[in-house]
C-alpha cells in the first residue's frame, strides 16, 4: 500500500478517535443539564472518573479481552491475551489491518468506546446512587463485561461466526450499557418525589438546559467518528456514506421526536426534541454503512419515535431514569440491530433471527452480570445513598463541594 | 489520480463537514449568551430545529436546487434536479469533482451549510417571533431561497457566468441570511424596553455571557472548516493558505473592534470584541483563497470598524437586533465581497464591479422573497408574539419549560 | 514525494492546528470556572485579547524571531528574521520540511502555541490584575520572550545543539508560562481573604464548576494536536504512538491526583482531580514521543502526585493561584522536562544533566524577564485594581458589564 492511503487512514483514524473522546464532554453535559443543582459536582466527578479509569483499564487489560485472537472454533464466552498492549511485530506498518491505522491507533480508538458502556448507566443512576458503589461497578463493568461482550461480535467470537452484523456498537456499546441502566434503576428505585401519592410520574426539571443542549450537539459532532471511524480507514466511499446517513438518521430523530411530543403532548419539548436526536443516532448506529439515505431516514424517524414512547414507558413501568438513557440508548440500540435484518443491503428474515439472537445474548448476559455486581454492592456497600444526602445533594455529602458557590443573582 | 491523495482530499472534506455543523453550537451559544435568560429554551429549540429540518430539506430538494446541473447559455432563475439524493455512477472515486471528495462528502459538506442561513436570522429575531410562524420561515428560506441564490453562483448559474467570485460565502451564505434578518426586524419591531421614551437605544444586557465567549470561540473553530473546505479538497497550498488568511483576519477583527470600541465608548467590551472577531471572519470569507495575509490583516481590520459602526446604525434606525446580527452577517457579508475587488489576486475596477452586482442582485432577491415570505407568515398566522409573552418569556409561554428551572443559588 | 502522503500530513497537521487553537475555549472554561462570578468577563476578556494579539504578534514578528535560521555556531541569545510573513520559495511544496506541512501550515500551528505562554498567566493573576498592565505584560512576553527561549531549542539555537530534548514544550511552553505566572502572583500578592488572620490559606470556590470540568476536557482533546501535531508530519507510527502516551499519562494524572486528595483531605475532590488531568498531560509533553506506554503511565502518575503537592507548596509559601497554574504548569512541565533523562529512549545520566541545564536557562531567562516587565508595570501603571475594584469585581469597574446580568433564580 501507498504511504500516503495508509497515512491518510490512521489520521482519518486518530481524527475519529479524538471525536469519540469528546463525546464525554456532551455525556456530561447532557447529565448534569438534565439533572439537578445540588448533584452536579457528583456527576461530572463520575463521568471524568469514568473516561480515566476507563481508559486505563482498557490499557490493563481490557483491549487483550476485547481482541484475545479468537479463532474459527474458538467460541467460548471469553479468552484474554494477558496484561499491558504493546505493539505487536509491523503493528506500525500498512501491512497490519489492511493499512487502516496503526496498533497504537487500533488500541485508543477502541479504548475511547470502552469507558461509553458505564457513562450511559452513570446518567440513569444519576441524583441517588453512592459514589463509592458506582465506582466499583465501573471497574467491573467497563474492565470486564463490556470486552467480553465486544470480543463476540468485534474480537471475531461466536456472535460473529453467527453472522451477526452490528457496525458501531447499537447492540455491542449502547445496550450493554442500556441493559445495566435498566438492572440498576431497577435496583435502586426512583429518586423522592418522582412519583406522587398517585402514582404518577412527576417532571424533575433539569437545572440547566443550554448545557442539556450543548451536549447533544456535541454528541452528534462524536459519532462522526463513532461511526465514521467504524469503517477502521478512511475508505472514502463506506466513510462519506456513513457520515450521510448517520446525520440524516439524527435530524430525523430529533424532527419524529418533536413533532411525537407535540402531538402526544401538545408541547414544544426540547428535551424530546434532543432525546430523539439521540435516539436517531443510536438507531443507525449499528447499520449505517450498510444503509441508503432514505433507510436512514426511516430508521431515525423510527428512532425518534420509540424515544418518546420509550419514554414513557419507563415512567409507566415506576422506573425513573433521569436524562432517558434506557429509551435511548437499550430501545433504540435494540431497534437499530434489528434494522440491520429489515433494511439496507444485508436485510433478510435470516439476518433479522440471528440479530435478534444477538440482541438476546447481550440481554442475557448483561443483565445477568449487570443484576450480580449491583445486588452484591447494594448488599455490601449499600447503592444508594440516605435520605438526608439525597434532600441536601450529593455533592455537599459526596465532595464538601458547590458546583457553583459563588454564584450570586443581580448582584449590582 | 493515486488513492492516497483522494482519500487525504476527503479526509479533510469530511473533517470540514464536521466542523461547519459543531458551528450550530456556536450559534446556539451566542445568541442565547446576548439574550434574556427567559427565552433561551426557544433559541435552543429554534436552533436544534434548523439544523435538524434544514438538513432534511437539503436532502430532499436542496442540494438538486443549488447543484442542478446548469450548463452554459442556462442562465435562468432556477433549476431542479429532482427529489431526493442518490449517488451519481462514478460518484464515489476519484473521477468525481477532480478526485477532491465523494459525491456524498459533497451532499453533506453543502448541507451543512444551508442550515446556516436561517440561524443568521434566529439571532436577530430572537427574543419576540413566534415560534409557529419563524419555523415555517425557515423552511421556505432554507428549502428554497438559500439555494436558489447558492445555484446562481456554486451551482454555475448567471452570476457565475458573469465572474462573480465568493469563495466561501459572504454574500451566498452570510448576506443571504443578513437580508433577511433585516427584513425580519424590520417587520417585527423592537423588543419592549428597547428605544426609551426619548428614542434612544438601551442596551438590553444578555444572561450568560461566558456562553456567548464559547459561542464564538466555536464559530472561529468552524470557519476552519467553513473556509477550509471551501477549497473543495485538500490541496495543501491553498488550504493552508486560506486557514492563514481566515485566522488572522478574525484576529484582526477582534482587535480593530476592541479598539474603536475602546475611542468611541471608552469601555473594555467584550461583546464588541467578540463581535469583531466574527465581522473579520464574515469579511475574509469572499476571498480567503485570494488575499496575502497582509491582506487579510487590512480586510479583517476593517470588518472589526465596520461592525462598531454598522452596530450603531442599527440602533439609530430604530432597529432592534440582539446579537448585531445584521452588523457582522449582512454589513461584513457585503464589505467582504466587494473587498475581492479591491485586493488579492482578482482585484480590479471590472472586477469591483461585478461583487457589486452579485451583491445587489442578492440583495434584491433575498430582501423581495424575505418580505413576501415574512409579510404573508404575519398577515396570516402573527409573526410576533403578545405582549404578556413577551413580558414573560417565550420558553414558559411556547415551551412550558424553564431553561434552568432548578437552579438555587447560594442554597447552602 | 508521493502527493497523497505530503497532503495527508497537511491535513493532520491542519486538524491539529485547530485543536490548538481550541486550547484557548478550554483555558478560558478553567479560568473563569474556578474564580467568583464578579471577575468573569474580565478574564474572557483577557483570554479572547490574548488570543488576537498573540496570534498578530507572531505574524509580525514572533515566527520570524522563533526561526530565525540559527546555523551552527550561531549561538547567540536571540537572532531575527524580520518583520511579517512571506512564504518563501518552495514554501509549498513537498520539498519544504520534509513533506510534513506547507510553510503556511507552519506559521499557524506555531503561532496557535505561542498564545499558551500568556493564557497561562492569565490563570494565575486572575481577579486582582489591572487590565492595561496585563495587556502591555501579554505583549511583551508573548512577542519576544517566548519565541526567544523558543529559539534556543525549536529554532535550532543552543539549547538545541546541547542535546536538549523538549518534544512539544513541557519546558518551551508550559515553563515559560509557569515562571511568569510565579512572578506574576509573587509581585501581585494574594487575592483579599486567601490568607486568613492565622495565615491559613483558605478556598476561595468557583462560580461555575461544569465550565472548569468542560476546560479540561476540552484542553485534553487539544493536546491531542498540541502533543499530535508536534510530530510535525502524520507519521503514522509516531503520531498514533504520542496520542497512546499522551492519553494515558491524562488519565493517569487524573487518577493519582484524585486518590492522592483522597488520602491527604478524604475528600472526592473534583478539582484536584481535573487539576491532575492537567498535571499528567503537562508532564508527557517534553517527552510523548519517547516512551512507552507503561513509562507514560508511571509519568502522568507523578504528575498527578505533584499536582496534588505542588498546590499545597503553592498556599504554604502564602502565593495565591487561583487555578494551579504553577503547580500544573511550571512544577509539572519542570518534571516533564527532567523525565526524558529518567525514561524512554534517551535516558541517560547525561541527558538528565542537559535536560537539567535546560530547565536551569529557562527558569533564568523566564524569571529575569517577567519580573523586569511587571516590576517596571507596576511601579510605572500599577500591577493590582483597588481594593473597592476588587471587592466589586473587575466586570464592573473595567468593562461596565456582569457575566450574568439577566439571571433571575426561579423567576416563575
Amino acid at each position: 500500500m501507498e504511504a500516503g492511503l495508509f497515512t491518510a487512514n490512521n489520521v482519518w483514524m486518530m481524527v475519529c478517535t479524538a471525536l469519540v473522546f469528546f463525546m464525554h464532554l456532551g455525556f456530561s453535559f447532557l447529565e448534569i443539564g438534565l439533572t439537578r443543582q445540588k448533584n452536579t459536582v457528583n456527576i461530572l466527578f463520575k463521568n471524568v472518573f469514568i473516561i480515566c479509569v476507563g481508559l486505563l483499564l482498557y490499557y490493563i487489560g481490557g483491549f487483550n479481552l476485547m481482541y484475545p485472537g479468537f479463532e474459527d472454533g474458538d467460541m467460548g464466552i471469553f479468552k484474554f491475551a494477558g496484561f499491558g498492549i504493546a505493539a505487536p511485530e509491523g503493528g506500525m506498518t500498512a501491512a497490519y489491518a489492511d493499512g487502516g491505522y496503526t496498533w497504537w491507533t487500533d488500541f485508543l480508538f477502541q479504548g475511547m468506546f470502552a469507558a461509553t458502556a458505564a457513562t450511559i448507566v452513570s446518567g440513569a443512576v444519576a441524583e441517588r446512587v453512592k459514589l463509592g458503589g458506582f465506582m466499583v461497578f465501573t471497574i467491573i463493568y467497563v474492565g470486564l463485561v463490556y470486552p467480553i461482550v465486544g470480543a463476540w461480535k468485534w474480537g471475531g467470537g461466536w456472535l460473529d461466526g453467527l453472522g451477526f452484523y452490528d457496525f458501531a456498537g447499537s447492540t455491542l456499546v449502547h445496550s450493554v450499557g442500556g441493559w445495566a441502566a435498566l438492572i440498576a434503576i431497577f435496583l435502586l428505585g426512583a429518586r423522592k418525589g418522582k412519583f406522587g401519592e398517585d402514582g404518577k410520574a412527576k417532571a424533575i426539571p433539569g437545572h440547566n438546559l443550554p448545557l442539556a443542549a450543548a451536549g447533544v450537539l456535541i454528541l452528534w459532532l462524536g459519532w462522526f467518528g463513532f461511526n465514521g471511524g467504524s469503517v477502521l480507514s478512511a475508505d472514502p466511499e463506506l466513510t462519506s456514506l456513513v457520515l450521510v446517513t448517520t446525520c440524516l438518521a439524527a435530524a430525523a430523530g430529533g424532527v419524529a421526536a418533536f413533532i411525537t411530543s407535540l402531538i402526544k403532548y401538545k408541547n414544544y419539548d426540547l428535551t424530546m426534541f434532543l432525546n430523539g436526536i439521540l435516539g436517531g443516532l443510536v438507531s443507525i448506529t449499528a447499520g449505517a454503512d450498510l444503509m441508503s439515505p432514505n433507510e436512514a431516514v426511516i430508521i431515525g424517524l423510527l428512532g425518534g419515535v420509540i424515544v418518546v414512547f420509550g419514554i414513557a414507558l419507563i415512567d409507566k413501568l415506576k422506573l425513573d431514569d433521569p436524562v432517558g438513557a434506557v429509551a435511548v440508548h437499550l430501545i433504540c440500540g435494540i431497534w437499530g440491530t434489528l434494522a440491520v435484518g429489515l433494511f439496507g443491503s444485508m436485510a433478510s428474515m435470516d439476518q433479522f433471527l440471528i440479530q435478534l439472537a444477538g440482541v438476546g445474548a447481550a440481554a442475557t448476559f448483561c443483565t445477568l452480570t449487570a443484576f450480580i455486581i449491583l445486588f452484591t454492592i447494594k448488599k455490601v456497600v449499600g447503592l444508594r445513598v440516605s435520605e438526608k444526602e439525597e434532600i441536601e445533594g450529593l455533592d455537599i455529602h459526596e465532595h464538601g463541594m458547590d458546583a457553583y458557590a459563588d454564584f450570586r443573582m443581580n448582584q449590582h
